[in-house]
């Protein structure tokens, strides 16, 4: 049995430079919710965003417009080294953080969460490759150098980029069961970390 | 030392309810190669195309205009049903088989490949969920049930969803060398599922 009565909005925050697989690998388990989750991309304006890889993708919503989303997803990319620096888009960003029931992040998403200043006196984690640039955006928050992800109440973060699918499914199982994000990840041919202390790329940093 | 010297041109194919991660999976990892690779989203129109899972990508070239990728990569997906219907997308899919270096397809992409007759006389595999219906759109391919991803000449084809990110891994090994898809794979954070036999969802599907 599914705890989630209703389908789960997820928004997509994207920018300029965001990480495709960031933002897809998640969305891509939302999806596979089918008729349980619904997604909607948003950005600081609507239209067409760059990717950090070129892609470009369409922004359907303003994230200063955007409802309470149950699942706001923050992903990471080259883009948040101009955002950390970016006073109106973190205040945004705050705000829609302060209506989402649950704030997901991916990858170098976390640092601009701790700008945001949403995540001082929490526990997260980020991407490993760049864990030194990513944890001095927030020196109030709780960095763990080793995990897969990191929850603390409302606030999901993860290590980089893949990390963001164990999370998400963590995430489902979160908000239904641990069967659904089984038969999501099957319907993926995805072969789930489910343990989020599983992390051989913070050793591979120095970090572990 | 890595074998290409030019970067790799890589031409993702779109369609109305093309599946996000067998997509944007695969363009992670090319993507990770930097400068060394190039990416170009593709369709029957340029312009906006909806996913399986509700997100646009924006297509910047048309299937019939692009010029000859060295990978074309074709994603599966629910739209696939339709498309294998559709002589004119198909006629213009086996004219940009014919002039890429390689193609790559992922899921149910391969059934669009059979259904172009790009395949025959070729090994391929494909999505496990979906295998019945995939396999029946090309009856002089030798379908291998139990794959992670099938490599035959130029065509690379991998089984649903996720492989698609090991079969990039691979290709990326294939075109530069091993050492380069660890890299890419660490830079990702991602577990490389690195031996093409490895495939427990056959299994689960009752194909092995």
């Amino acid at each position: 049995m599914s705890a989630e009565t209703k389908p789960v909005h997820v928004g997509a925050v994207v920018f300029p430079g965001f990480e495709l697989l960031d933002t897809f690998g998640p969305l891509e388990m939302f999806g596979l919710l089918r008729e349980r989750a619904s997604i909607t991309m948003v950005a600081e304006t609507a239209g067409s965003v760059r990717s950090n890889q070129g892609p470009h993708v369409v922004a359907e919503a303003t994230l200063d417009g955007s409802q309470g989303f149950d699942v706001l997803l923050v992903p990471g990319g080259w883009g948040t080294r101009t955002l950390a620096e970016n006073p109106a888009f973190l205040a945004q960003l705050r705000h829609a953080c302060d209506r989402a029931r649950i704030v997901a992040s991916v990858c170098t998403g976390s640092a601009l969460l701790a700008r945001a200043g949403v995540l001082d006196g929490r526990r997260a984690t980020t991407n490993k490759a760049n864990y030194k640039w990513a944890t001095s955006q927030g020196p109030n928050v709780t960095w763990v150098p080793q995990a897969r992800w990191v929850e603390d109440g409302r606030f999901f973060t993860s290590s980089g980029v893949s990390a963001g699918m164990d999370m998400a499914l963590a995430l489902i199982a979160h908000l239904f069961d641990r069967e659904t994000s089984v038969q999501v990840a099957d319907g993926a041919e995805y072969a789930w970390h489910e343990d989020k202390a599983w992390d051989p790329f913070a050793k591979l940093h120095g970090l572990a």
